[in-house]
């Protein structure tokens, strides 16, 4: 690809924000790319600490100006809000020609609000890896999380072409397997479809009365349907509330299907629901 | 135990009715309690001569006279409504106190009605094991398909103890981790929960309009909600037709639970998200 610059070549300061699940997965992936100086920023010095012991970073800081007036390329590992805020928070503080990207499972609010106050010399790129974990936390990180996963990229009409591509170009040396660049609009769109309502249904299901002997009655398909019951309420509550529009439009089309079964049901039906079945099964093994 | 007769020291003919994904794993893994005699019925001839050809079975019979018969034992892996037929079609053939179970996702209605005309002479107990596997038939059968697996019996009053323990010692020994003995009604109240609502959101999500590049947005969670949506069409139409009034039910419950969470995020009510997503945190977790 012509412009690309290949980041292990260069020579970059990178900042990694919030060392949890994600931001120490970043951060330990990262350091096989071998940076001229990988740094940390979160509010935890205990944290720091560790990081620094682990070697998940060369150094961490509470105070993010020291860092961030030297880093080329900053990684964002923080929930929604928090991510708009810290880039409000120290935009006077970036380095010229700084190139940021975010990991926020939602993308429309944080690009559009960033873009309303980002300084004309400095570029944020949304983005939003496709991985996670049932626990959150920096011990719980591992760089392994990003290997084969998707990774979708939001980048705007603001964005150089090259800045973009360097981004791609880091995610591919993290592990990912697929990055997909869509509007920050569409991507809220099908991810309040492939993700946020996939949560919801779990928590649902979990909230019905369970019987105290109920565990003997679990195979399969209940164990996967509720793994993502165990959310961060406070992370998913943001997610939430922050995509709503998309997230209640999709809850709609899902009451309209269950109940479209439950009356063929009600009904003895079996033709319907033969047919749906039947449909349905093709379409998730296209998926396959 | 007292009374408890020992299969492997005993010397039985087990017969297991249709060879489809249940019934070969349950020949394969009753191969290695090494009955007398094991025996297939299936309506397919091509299927029995795998079976044979395999050494899944001794031997195999469409016709079900020849080892009804002889046979002490019989295990039938068949559809709800073809289990009572079974049953029904062949209540002269079988031998004098042969002990008969069956495998059946439903409970109450099978046992019900086969207590209505079953002879006075043989055992009918009725049986779920809670396995199964993404695709049907003898190719997929595997005997570890039992392994570590729930297992649910529905005696009634009409059976004796010894040939419960029987059924149980089986179970057992093809592998199975737990053994919960429940009235048949119970059985279909708590399955319509614990598998076949599961089963349903993962067919009412794939329902949804799906874009053609979905799946460059999917992750874990969409995966794992939508794995048992590949249902067998037939099977499960029965089954839900069977069990209406209970999955009604629980579908009834669970749209409550998804219209307080659409409720919330219309209303932005964090507070009553959090709590949520709290108490389902630690609900789920138990249940690991």
């Amino acid at each position: 690809m012509m412009g690309v610059v290949n980041l292990v070549e260069s020579d970059f300061n990178i900042t990694v924000v919030g060392l949890g699940l994600i931001g120490g997965s970043y951060a330990m992936a990262l350091r096989e790319l071998n940076p001229r100086n990988l740094w940390g920023i979160d509010i935890n010095k205990n944290t720091i600490r560790i990081a620094e012991e682990q070697g998940i970073i060369d150094k961490g800081y509470v105070n993010p100006e020291i860092p961030l007036r030297k880093s080329d390329i900053v990684i964002i590992c923080l929930y929604p809000d928090l991510t708009i805020k810290f880039m409000k928070d120290n935009m006077n503080l970036f380095k010229s020609k700084a190139i940021i990207t975010d990991t926020a499972g939602i993308k429309d609010k944080i690009v559009k609000e960033i873009n309303t106050f980002i300084r004309e010399d400095i570029e944020f790129i949304g983005g939003h890896p496709m991985a996670g974990r049932e626990c959150g936390g920096l011990a719980f990180a591992s760089k392994d999380i990003f290997s084969g996963a998707n990774y979708i990229i939001t980048p705007t009409r603001r964005n150089k072409a090259k800045n973009i591509e360097l981004i791609e170009d880091i995610i591919k040396k993290i592990g990912c397997k697929k990055i997909v660049k869509i509007s920050p609009e569409k991507h809220d769109e099908v991810i309040a479809f492939t993700s946020q309502l996939p949560h919801i249904l779990a928590v649902s299901l979990v909230s019905s009365d369970i019987e105290e002997d109920v565990g003997s009655f679990i195979g399969g398909s209940f164990k996967d349907a509720t793994r993502v019951a165990m959310i961060n309420s406070e992370l998913w509550t943001e997610l939430l509330i922050d995509n709503s529009n998309n997230i209640i439009n999709q809850i709609k089309v899902f009451e309209d299907n269950i109940a479209n079964i439950k009356r063929a049901i009600i009904n003895s039906d079996s033709s319907f629901l033969k047919s749906t079945f039947e449909k349905v099964r093709l379409k998730r093994e296209e998926l396959k």
